[in-house]
């Protein structure tokens, strides 16, 4: 895991089940906690309760995650030998339930025959990748993640939409030399909440806050260090909403995680 | 709702977010409650509880569901303008925890622009499709459930899997006139964990129990009266696990639901 991540994503134990920890300011995107950063901040705590990493974590998101103290109840459902399944819910300091939480915790198991139906987005150089669209570059977020994400699709900050639900793109820190980050499940957590809503390439919809309403990510593997070549895509925006599919390959292109995330497309301005 | 599915998802509420239900006996696939069947019954619980319909449900399974009486505990975390979310837990007779859930509950708000890439699978009629794999026909899930796979996607039943990790087919139920089928979103929710698994037709992996780690499904419609056309694929079989996506479409041709699965690639025969 990244340093600064680690030092964002603190939690300590206060007594069975719960734990304590703070809501970053300086994580956000507009005054309000990333949903990635939300995620891996409570997934700390689950990891804790359960003493194994994530397999598969859902999210359900409640209400914007305001900075400050906050409290991560975790209910260990069930520790079996292969796996554990936990409930959490992380609630900000005015006592509300920011996100909801339900995963199922266990070590990869490498090995047996594969099927890779996919390859790592073809991409232009780090350096010449567009960084975040502007609004995220004023925000905390945009200060400490280094998502570039490819030419072809940032085409939406300029009004020309590609045309494509689609948004490929690099990620890794803008603080860590590229080659050597030791990214772990937590920083892949990040990564899948990281780029642009893929609406955002839909000339039919408008640029404005995407709210996630919920967002499941599969480990499919421990990372190689390295930044990460990512793809998000929606196939289906219809009746307000849309699902975006996301894909993490580490830097020996292998599939680390994929991604699905339910969300609202973006109201019209009036 | 299929009548035969609400009477064998029938729950009472006995207290503050209590709900008594059975696990019926004869939805089963050699003796153990089917998933989709199992997250239908809990649904039904949690649709009481939060007044709305589902949205976005996540469901862990942890045991299997044997049958008999169980307990549905459903935990309202937030109860919104638009949408609510609860959490809950099935717990079959001895106790045991035999699924966990999470979703967001609310309306579909149809309307607006409309993106759709994706059509229904191209299927013979449902006469010309192949019913269930010949284990679950003699189990009280395919006794009920009237599954017809594609001609093309059952070679692994046969010893000669298609090489495509994919399975097309009708869902409908056996005892209803297909025509008239009154879908809702239960019957979405029964559909996403009906058909054979995908990975049945890769020649690397052998036909036997893939276990549902985690389930997720998106309603994305109403569905209209009668038979649905439903897709299933994976692109990652990788270290003993793979991801199901599923496309759930109704017969006006229109995508009611999606859903994806992490599941255990069945083990070698020893």
């Amino acid at each position: 895991m990244s340093e600064q991540l680690q030092r964002a994503t603190e939690v300590a134990r206060v007594g069975e089940g719960v734990y304590r920890g703070n809501v970053a300011a300086d994580w956000d995107i507009g005054g309000n906690a990333n949903g990635g950063y939300l995620l891996a901040l409570a997934a700390r705590a689950m990891v804790d309760g359960t003493g194994r990493p994530p397999l598969s974590l859902t999210a359900h998101y409640l209400a914007p995650g305001r900075p400050g103290a906050c409290t991560i109840e975790v209910d260990v459902l069930r520790a079996g030998r292969r796996t554990a399944t936990a409930g959490a819910r992380l609630r900000t300091t005015d006592g509300s339930v920011a996100i909801a939480l339900l995963g199922t915790f266990g070590d990869q198991q490498p090995g047996g025959p594969a099927v890779v139906d996919g390859a790592p987005p073809d991409l232009p150089p780090y350096d010449d990748c567009i960084p975040l669209d502007p609004p995220a570059e004023g925000s905390g977020f945009g200060q400490r993640v280094g998502v570039r994400q490819h030419p072809d699709d940032v085409g939406f900050a300029f009004g020309t939409p590609s045309g494509r639900a689609e948004v490929r793109g690099w990620f890794r820190y803008r603080s860590e030399p590229s080659a050597t980050e030791p990214f772990d499940v937590f920083d892949l957590l990040l990564a899948t909440d990281a780029f642009a809503p893929v609406c955002f390439n839909r000339p039919e919809f408008p640029v404005g806050w995407a709210p996630t309403l919920e967002l499941t990510v599969h480990i499919r593997a421990l990372p190689a260090p390295g930044p990460l070549r990512c793809t998000f895509r929606s196939r289906f925006l219809q009746d307000g909403m849309f699902e975006e599919d996301g894909e993490l390959w580490d830097a020996a292109g292998r599939l680390v995680a994929q991604s699905r995330q339910l969300a609202l497309i973006p109201r019209p301005a009036v």
